[in-house]
C-alpha cells in the first residue's frame, strides 16, 4: 500500500569530500530508489555536518583574505550546502531509477526552516561550528558577543545553538511536488534557520537538528512513515553492556521510560528517538523506524529495525 | 488575462556582495510581486557572475590552503550559488507577497541544464571564471589541459565554454510547482552544466548562458511570454549614434537584419535578442520582451519595452 514517507539521512554518511559524498550518493540511491520503485511518496532529508563545516572554514577563509569582505553567515552557508548535497543526491536518485526503468523527477528544494527566538537552546549554545582559535582569539570573539567553547583540548570553536523546528517555511512547494508524484530532496542540514520578525525571515547562526526537522515535515506533510538512518540496524537497550538488547518496537512509553533511565545517549540515540517519538505521537496511525540505510526497505516490510509506534 | 511567463534576472543586478544582494532582492521582489499578484504564473530564473566568481575563489583558496584538497569543480559552485542566490530571491518576494496579503509559495529549485558535449563552443572556451594568475602559472595550468586567456592586461585566467543548453533536467518539478499557482526560482546562473554521457548527467566545467537557459525553459514549460531583464528600457538600433533609435516592437525578421548588420553588441545586447527570438520562434503566439526589472509590469502592459515578436 502506497504510503508517503520522510526518510532523514546522517551527514556523516555522506562523506568527507566531494569525491566521497559522490559514492555515497550512489549508494543512498540504491537503498531509497526501492522505496519509491514501490510505489510510496517520498521526501528526503540530510544532515549537513561536514558538508557546511567545510563551506564555513572556505567562506571564513575567503573573509580573512580580504579585509573588506564581511564574511557569510552560517545560514547563507546551510543555503549553499543544501545545493553542494542536493545536487549529487538527486542527480545519484534520479540515475538509479532510470536504471530500473522509472522516469520518476527528483529534485532538491532550497528549504528554511522556522525556530522561536524564545527557544531556550539560544540560552545555552552547545554545538561548534567551524575552524579552531586561540584562547587568546576567542577571547576577543567572545568581546564581539559570540559564543565560545574548549572543544576537548583541540581549542577554542564557535559554539551556536540548536533550537527546536517549529515550522517549514517551503510546505506547501513540498507537498506540491509529492502530489504530482515526483521525489524531493528538503530540510537538508535540518533546512536554513530562520526566525519569524514582524512578518520577515531573518537567517539566523543556529543548526537545527535534521531528526527534529524531519519529524517536524512530517508531521506538517501529512506522511505516515518518518525513517531515521543512522549507524546501527536496531535501537538498543543497555547499548554495549552485557544485557544488551536490541529492540524490534517501541511504544511511546517505553520509549519514555528507557529515556528516564538514561538508555540512550543524548547527541546521539537520544535525539533520534526523541524526533521518531515526536512524529508518532502527532497523529494515530503514524510511525518511526530508526534502523541503517540499507535495511530502510526491509524496516519498512517490518522485517528489521526498530519500529516507534503509539 | 493569466499568462506563465519567464523572467530572466541579470546576476549583475544582485550586487556583488551578500549585503547588496539581501537590497537587491528587495528591489526585484518589488518588480516582480506584481506579475504574480496580477494573477500570472512566473518562474524566476537569473545569473550567478560575480556570485558564482566569489564562491569560486573561496572554494579555490580552501584547496590551496590544503594540499590534501582536490578543489571544488565549477558545476558545483553553480549549484552552491543557487543556494546562496535563490535563498535571499525566495524569501524578498514571499515577504513582498505578503505584504500585499497574498499567502503564495516562492520556492527556489537546484537546476541542472544539459548541453550538447558536441557543441562547437567547447573548441573555443571564452569566459573567464575564477581568480588571476601569472603568465608561468598560466602556462603550468595550459599544460594540465586548462584553457587559459590573457584578460586585459589583468593576468591570465581560466576559460571556459558557453555551450548552448538543449534541455533543462528538472522540467517536469518546475511545472508541477507552477501547476500548482505557486511561483519557482530556477536556472540560476544559467543552471548546472551537465552532459549527458550513456543515461548518466555528468557536471561540466563550463557556464550556460542565462538568457539561453531562461529561453530553453520557457518553451519547454509552453510559457507565454518570456521577459529578458537589462540595464536599458529597449532594445536600440544605432546605439549611442546620433542616429539612435529605440524600437518598442522588434519582429524575428527586423531582428535578424539588424543582427546581420551588427547592431547589437556581443556579450551584452546580442545574445539577450538571440535569446529572445529563440523563443519566440518556438511556437505561434510566443513574445519576448527586454526591458528594465522596474518597468516589467509595464511592459507586459504594452507600454514600455521592448517586444520581440513572430
Amino acid at each position: 500500500m502506497k504510503k508517503r514517507i520522510v526518510v532523514a539521512l546522517g551527514g556523516n554518511a555522506l562523506g568527507n569530500t566531494l569525491q566521497e559524498q559522490m559514492q555515497a550518493a550512489k549508494t543512498t540511491a540504491k537503498a531509497i530508489a526501492g522505496l519509491i520503485e514501490a510505489g510510496n511518496e517520498v521526501v528526503i532529508a540530510h544532515g549537513n555536518g561536514p558538508q557546511v563545516g567545510m563551506i564555513n572554514l572556505a567562506m571564513e577563509a575567503a573573509a580573512n583574505a580580504n579585509a573588506n569582505s564581511p564574511g557569510v553567515p552560517l545560514s547563507v552557508c546551510v543555503a549553499m550546502s543544501q545545493g553542494y548535497i542536493g545536487y549529487d543526491l538527486q542527480n545519484a536518485l534520479r540515475e538509479e531509477l532510470h536504471r530500473r526503468g522509472h522516469n520518476i523527477s527528483v529534485a532538491c528544494l532550497i528549504t528554511q526552516t522556522v525556530v522561536d527566538a524564545a527557544d531556550p537552546a539560544f540560552k545555552n549554545p552547545t554545538k561548534p561550528i567551524g575552524t579552531f582559535y586561540s584562547a587568546e582569539e576567542a577571547k576577543k570573539m567572545q568581546q564581539q558577543g559570540l559564543a565560545m567553547m574548549e572543544d576537548a583540548g583541540r581549542g577554542w570553536r564557535r559554539v551556536v545553538a540548536s533550537p527546536k523546528p517549529t515550522d517549514i517555511v517551503e510546505k506547501e512547494t513540498i507537498s506540491a511536488i509529492l502530489n504530482a508524484g515526483q521525489v524531493v530532496i528538503a530540510v537538508g542540514g535540518g533546512g536554513i534557520p530562520v526566525v519569524e520578525e514582524g512578518g520577515q525571515l531573518k537567517g539566523i547562526s543556529a543548526v537545527v537538528d535534521k531528526d527534529f526537522a524531519s519529524a517536524k515535515l512530517a508531521e506538517i506533510v501529512d506522511a505516515d512513515f518518518l525513517i531515521i538512518l543512522t549507524a546501527v540496524e536496531k535501537v538498543a537497550v543497555n547499548f554495549r553492556k552485557e544485557n544488551e538488547q536490541w529492540l524490534d518496537t517501541l511504544t511511546l512509553k517505553e520509549a519514555q521510560h528507557y529515556i528516564n533511565q538514561g538508555q540512550f545517549a543524548p547527541g546521539s540515540m537520544l535525539p533520534k528517538v526523541e524526533a521518531a517519538m515526536q512524529f508518532t505521537a502527532s497523529k494515530p496511525g503514524r510511525k518511526s523506524l530508526i534502523t541503517l540505510l540499507e535495511k530502510a526497505e526491509e524496516g519498512i516490510a517490518g522485517k528489521t529495525g526498530t519500529i516507534i509506534m503509539q
